[in-house]
């Protein structure tokens, strides 16, 4: 499954996805999110353990929101409780590690022929993720053990992701609130609600979303435009 | 073939395929459509109905335009001539019912194990489409066939979907119209045309799309832009 | 592989994927580019032709930026170095063939049963592109061979592609460059970089991409947004 900020348009997605089936054939490919949030490896390490966390063991995660790309830092595979990530070593898997019950952490030292400067997606980490999803592991060909201090798990009391209805994902689990706390952010203030019908039209409302994070939203409106709400806004309750 | 208003960006088709992939491995998907009308199953119906017209026997669709999830209306199994939809009881498979020959209401009573309150398309909708697509029809465990009147076949007189290039595509089956009929529509004067070099550039033309539907568009132009054409704007012939 | 202008939303390139696989079932498919410059085939052409460069031997390209449906031009299908094209004779394949060490090219004389006016790619380019990749080759029963000059490779000194970060690609191969020139683009000037973290936050930086052409970036910024860049904006050296 692909996790990155190439965008919905633009070859890079196909390309990493071109790579993919190149090294191994066949393996299924899903676009899980396109659209993680540019430059903020932090606010995307939050929505991808959302996500990692529903989905099935033995998924193979590639990720990718890599501003540094180019530059010294490392490229990782990690396994958490029987999944995979791919990705640069910047704090992008740092939520999933810290969520996980069991953490394996490797380097990934191998590299290709050809590495370009700029697309270590296509270039290395697609090839790996290929492998890992065709044999079940990394291979000690590619990768090698190393030691991390696992990173504590503390909630991201921002919007992390706007989806296209104009709901803001916040970085906190549900399970960390009252059920019945206001929720200010922005120009706004939200209702806890189980379901947008449970408010009037264009009132704004706060719930469990279906990946167990906070999300603010209006009911047949956008929480963003009517609230001023973007990646990065303060959230808070009072 | 998933028709959805889930958006092109986010995580929500993606998760959706994972579903389904979950549920029946390998089992081939196809994003037709990602950002049907919000908030207007009845302009989303008239284009499903375009494209499900046009795919063959055997292909299982599974719809959502959704903005009542989690409230009390019912989840649908539709047989239509040979074709399966599956989404929710608003109006949003309508269209398909009144256009075809054979019509067969299935009510969907299975519930998975975790079902969450705004995301029955993963959860409920995905694992349902998913086993029709492997067994050719929907199994008694998971359905109940239900009575219904169907619908009758209208046009909506209305833009239904404004697309990449600015053409507009409204809810009036070419077959209706007599061929040489001007429309009107927004700020625009429309003249019948077999293709879009048959104007000049910049001029506003109609023809017969390849959905079968009066689609609106200027050649080499964007009609939305230049006509103010969006989602529900009337469209009339005088 | 689907390189498009048939945007990433609607339904267009679902359509083009289930006419694919209709005709021959199982063959894997990858959205590779879906907004390649509309009305422009000869950028979409450099475009194209970068990407066609990283895939391998075998690979069917399914090539759609065609104002000009339902006109007399031709439809074409290319064999370039053991790669195939299946497009519009518009120019769109014009790069490829000229970068190419083995041409071969093709006239597509199969009609189907039903031909939209508006919509080859679904009707016309789909089914042969899946019959390429099925066979390894175009049938003689589908296509016949001509004979054409094929053009000279030119670099287009301009704005080919703009992508999700607001980097500029260009039609100018990297090699043609001398490594430490400085290069003008609208509003901006650009000193030769080999990756992003090269250059200041907010600095205008050029580089060889990954599809080794020159592309205008702002280290972690816009090139579009900071020196108002979009597709055809010409550049220069000085």
């Amino acid at each position: 499954m692909l996790f990155t900020d190439f965008g919905t348009a633009g070859p890079y997605t196909g390309q990493v996805q071109a790579a993919v089936a190149r090294e191994v054939p066949g393996v299924p490919i899903i676009r899980l999110v396109s659209d993680a949030p540019m430059f903020s490896p932090e606010a995307s390490a939050h929505l991808l353990a959302s996500l990692v966390d529903q989905e099935p063991m033995g998924s193979v995660f590639l990720c990718v929101v890599d501003p540094g790309v180019g530059t010294g830092r490392d490229a990782l595979v990690v396994g958490v409780d029987g999944k995979w990530l791919v990705g640069p070593d910047n704090g992008l898997l740092d939520v999933c590690m810290a969520q996980a019950k069991e953490v394996h952490v490797y380097r990934i030292d191998w590299r290709p022929a050809r590495l370009s400067a700029t697309f270590h997606g296509r270039d290395l980490f697609a090839p790996i993720a290929a492998r890992i999803a065709r044999d079940g592991r990394p291979s000690a060909r590619d990768v090698c053990l190393v030691e991390r201090v696992v990173p504590r798990l503390r909630d991201l009391w921002e919007v992390i992701y706007v989806d296209h209805y104009g709901n803001a994902m916040t970085g906190i689990r549900a399970s960390a609130l009252e059920g019945q706390v206001r929720i200010f952010a922005g120009t706004g203030e939200f209702m806890s609600a189980r379901t947008f019908a449970d408010v009037d039209v264009g009132k704004g409302l706060w719930y469990e979303n279906s990946n167990k994070l906070v999300e603010l939203a209006v009911n047949q409106g956008s929480a963003a435009a009517t609230f001023r709400l973007q990646v990065g806004e303060a959230v808070s309750v009072r």
